[in-house]
């Protein structure tokens, strides 16, 4: 059973590790904006240079803003205001799950586990769920919603990246110290 | 400038590190919902015994679900429907930022970075922010809500656990096997 599993390694962990104790302000004031995809898992941070105690890291289905008011939004705020970030990094994938969803495929396989017909015609799938037709434009997107956002820093950079998902080669999208200088 | 160093360690690590070509299917079909803290960032995953391309991660300001349709229901009905997850771990931790929030101070923070007063008294600051009295009362409530969601499996086993921030100990809150037999 994994939960089994988990608290086992958690045992062992916890008894060959002492983990430095550390503040929850993250020492290079960066938000970190990035898919939920299995493959970043323990790599991203290494592939970036980030460690423990640098950054804070949000994480969603294709590092995906829905909106002025979303949830990317106000973990960014309590970032901002609370852990003092001062700058921001989308970082976008190659291959991502949530480009091109295939919406047939999805609702059937929601109604296959159970789901009602009624809670999933309610629920304006195509728009929730947040898919996208190509993932740099996402991270342009994400960059844009963050940037324009009323309850965040207007001279705060948002930079964008993408990510090779096999190499874990990183490129900029946007620079986000030449945005706020213009 | 970090955009740079950002760039500079990637270029070291891509030309030093080959990593494996995964699949984005998690192998030990498990979503970790938790906190963007930067101190749960690169240890979390060997505290729990989980590696690359075994879970996803879904991390926000304080592994917090704004209700029903919110963005980590969002995630996780990706997660489950096209990536194969049919676990849940959500995890809290001690000394949580979003605990105990003192809203006058992000309100006066705020204000003076320069959101406006109005852009501000519209935001109904307080509920959004997702600010809550108790973490594991949280991880609780996280719980609960991934398990009504009328949009994911029934039978998911979604468990709850807390992780002590300074020592990575990890309590079992909720286990969620037991909680799908009732």
């Amino acid at each position: 059973m994994l939960l089994e599993d988990i608290m086992e390694a958690n045992w062992k962990f916890t008894h060959e590790i002492r983990p430095e104790v550390l503040d929850h302000h993250p020492q290079k004031h960066l938000a970190i904006v990035t898919c939920m995809d299995t493959r970043l898992v323990e790599i991203l941070e290494p592939a970036l240079g980030i460690h423990r105690g640098e950054a804070i890291e949000i994480k969603n289905a294709g590092n995906f803003v829905g909106g002025k008011h979303c949830d990317v939004i106000r973990s960014l705020v309590g970032a901002v205001y609370m852990l003092g970030v001062r700058e921001v990094a989308v970082i976008g994938h190659s291959s991502c799950g949530m480009a091109k969803v295939d919406f047939q495929r999805l609702r059937d396989s929601m109604l296959a586990a159970g789901v009602a017909k009624q809670d999933l015609d309610e629920l304006n799938l195509e728009n929730w769920i947040g898919s996208f037709p190509d993932e740099k434009d996402n991270v342009l997107h994400t960059v844009q919603i963050i940037r324009n956002s009323r309850y965040l820093p207007k001279d705060m950079p948002v930079h964008g990246f993408m990510i090779d998902i096999e190499t874990e080669e990183l490129t900029v999208v946007v620079n986000g110290y030449q945005q706020i200088k213009r």
